[in-house]
């Protein structure tokens, strides 16, 4: 474990690299800096560091490295898990500042961006060319390519369009001592050595800072359609995933979301929400080439949820109407941080087992004393299950309990009906002791040989993932 | 390097791990396992061993590690690399035997799979389910699962539905020690943990045996549609490419085939093909929910394509028609192994760049006194690219250094272009001096420190990939 110290000199060879205004130890500027968007967990850095390009990313990696100073990227710090927080002190190195689309290559069907773009700039910018960038997660107004790249993040399209692991063709990375290594590039197809791009998709920060990205783009889905269906109860809505899923082509986003967490999310909006009394609601969206071929997709998913107990079915092809649930449905984590206390856990099982998880949830936070509200992307199986903190829980230290012990139950149910600890917001810090539970040691053994094979001194965001 | 033999004491303890039927030594037997499909490259084992599942395959892997005797895993031999070719003797270890399709899962939409099933088989299993394995390697009637995920096969309809890493969940691995490490499952996401399974895939069977896999299966759409069009000139044809990928949803293929290399598969099919004249054709599928659909989006293609310079479009939608035309597609690369010889690039370039690449293909095979015929997956930049001897050679050792100029030559043609050395075919031996002009030294070494991190003795198919 790296164990040196931001000393006045390496502040000054920092500043020499990135330029004195990038380089900063006041507690004013870095606390923004001390946490994400993880509630409950925040770490102080020594200094906060903000490098313009890869070259200058490399030249801070260097100088850490040879400092034995530890290193944590940082996006945009909408992480849900802790990854992006400097547990171990030492340096934030953010990406901030490397935030350009680079260029959007319509012939070949890729975007090359800086990880510091926000995801939604980016499919604006592939939009006003024809060309669609399909990950779609939940904050996409505000967090990072980079991060998202980093967690492999899902949202909302996954159903259909896969995770970011399934776009990302191409990456520059810097490893801890500093080396820049090209991956990938503008290849659909690339069997030429091992996939340092795929295996970098998803490792959080722990094996190399990607400064620049090779995104796939593909044709724009010319039309889209809205469906909202509530149900009477959550297993009801549930039970209706399956009956989407099995009616015919894949939906572009299927979502089940408990009325309570549209309530979140309708109150951030100051707005209203249809059928406010139903217990959950599924929200499915189509696209297609034409008006009448996503309306077809509708009618016939429409006519499956009705078959599966849905109360009602509404449609919505109007954009802007659509963009208004869609905007309550984004503001859910955003309504759930403002109003509760609560502890996420990012639960994914095979989709079939959705029902058994939703079940099982309850049955944790009721045995604990919590409240669930759940929500999230039903058609790929993974369900944000949310503990919140009731009036049972009279100090904090009671509602820490609470929530670590109904945590470590809803993953183990999760990991009981063949599923995973986290969907897409990564392990971070959160989630490293339950890693255990999902891999073998020997799995684990290997994971960790290979963070070696990366960064053999363990510079490189100390203290995620492993247990 | 491993430098252990084969004795009679480990024949004896082999033979106690999988039976003594399933191991043998013997010329007569041993030969079929001295090839793949890749032209003068043999090599003989000292042994080939034949487990019957992830059992004895661990159990072969630690006799053999404990001995010190290298191990090359082998599907079913179709490879165009080398990379089943058993260059540093030892034992082979085919898994031919695991060769079971363990479960349709109609609910979550997976199939879990031996390495050893036939990928055809599992396309067929899935289709009765209405189910779709959507990789589709042209050899798919006799190539292994095992091998597509080894290689990272992308094959017709990659264009469409991507490559085999994009298909692929779960793998059960067994690394060079005998170590079991289940990896990844029935999730749709999962962001705990560095991502295995992507990583193992396109490996080459350096870093570890896959026993089991779990594969993704989408619906099976319900129509399907072809269409053919003749072409000119080869550059025109390739110029037709982009057109099509402009003209709307991504078609389900997308072939660029020289009309010399049809008139291969026509032999080898006892046929004939349309326009046997045309210097190269365009062969393209749509796929979707209804007939109309899938005809409309064939008249757009074929329209745009017109337009583009084809002489004609023959449109095909009765399906023993379409499987005439695809046998013959698919029959090309055994026509050019009966009738020629010939050394094969597995080119790929971003897709903007395949006129450049036909050009620049010509012009290496002119320089060099050969033939060049192509063909292949052009619609994601994959181009067969087939330098053929002929009588300018004299004598064998011209040909090898004819062939070898040129095959650098179109490599480095495919690198200038932003290309890659293989598109699908992989490294092996046929390819491995080469990867430096791909990867930089840095680069080569990190995927060697990862090698070292599963296999660090290198027992696991040795001498291949690097250089």
């Amino acid at each position: 474990m790296p164990e040196g110290r931001v000393d006045h000199a390496l502040l000054r060879r920092l500043a020499e690299a990135v330029g004195t205004e990038h380089v900063f130890a006041d507690r004013e500027r870095v606390e923004p800096y001390t946490h994400d968007e993880t509630q409950g967990l925040s770490a102080w850095p020594e200094a906060v560091v903000l490098p313009a390009d890869t070259a200058e990313v490399s030249a801070v990696l260097r100088l850490a490295y040879e400092a034995g100073v530890p290193v944590t990227p940082r996006g945009a710090g909408t992480g849900k898990s802790g990854a992006a927080v400097p547990t171990h002190g030492g340096l934030v190195l953010s990406l901030a500042r490397l935030n350009r689309i680079l260029e959007i290559d319509r012939e070949n069907g890729f975007a090359v961006v800086e990880p510091g773009v926000i995801t939604e700039d980016l499919q604006n910018a592939a939009a006003e060319q024809g060309l669609f960038y399909a990950p779609d997660p939940a904050s996409r107004g505000s967090c990072h390519l980079g991060g998202n790249i980093q967690t492999n993040a899902g949202g909302l399209r996954a159903v259909k369009y896969g995770v970011t692991a399934d776009h990302v063709f191409g990456l520059t990375l810097v490893l801890a001592d500093g080396s820049v290594i090209p991956a990938g590039g503008k290849n659909r197809k690339d069997s030429s050595g091992y996939g340092l791009v795929r295996l970098v998709v998803g490792s959080e920060g722990t094996l190399a800072v990607v400064t620049r990205a090779v995104l796939r783009l593909l044709p724009l889905p010319k039309s889209r359609g809205l469906l909202l269906a509530p149900f009477a109860s959550l297993p009801a809505a549930a039970g209706g995933v399956e009956a989407a899923l099995c009616s015919g082509p894949t939906p572009s986003a299927l979502e089940l979301v408990e009325g309570r967490a549209f309530g979140f999310g309708a109150r951030i909006k100051e707005t209203a929400f249809p059928f406010p009394d139903a217990e959950a609601h599924l929200l499915v969206e189509a696209d297609g080439e034409t008006p009448e071929a996503v309306a077809a997709d509708l009618e016939r998913i429409g006519a499956a949820l009705l078959d599966a107990g849905a109360i009602d079915v509404l449609t919505a092809t109007e954009r802007r109407r659509m963009e208004e649930l869609w905007a309550v449905r984004r503001a859910i984590a955003e309504g759930l941080k403002a109003y509760t206390t609560y502890s996420g856990v990012d639960s994914v099982v095979p989709r079939a087992r959705i029902t058994d998880l939703v079940r099982l949830a309850r049955a944790a936070g009721a045995k604990h004393g919590l409240d669930v509200v759940s929500y999230g992307h039903a058609g790929d199986g993974n369900l944000h299950v949310n503990l919140l903190r009731t009036e049972r829980q009279k100090t904090d230290a009671e509602w820490r309990a609470a929530a670590d012990a109904a945590h470590e139950d809803v993953v183990r149910a999760a990991l009981s009906l063949g599923g995973s600890i986290s969907g897409e917001h990564g392990i971070g810090v959160k989630e490293r002791r339950l890693l255990p539970l999902r891999h073998t040691p020997e799995a684990i053994g290997l994971m960790q040989r290979i963070k070696a094979a990366f960064d053999p001194k363990g510079m490189l965001n100390p203290g995620k993932v492993f247990p």
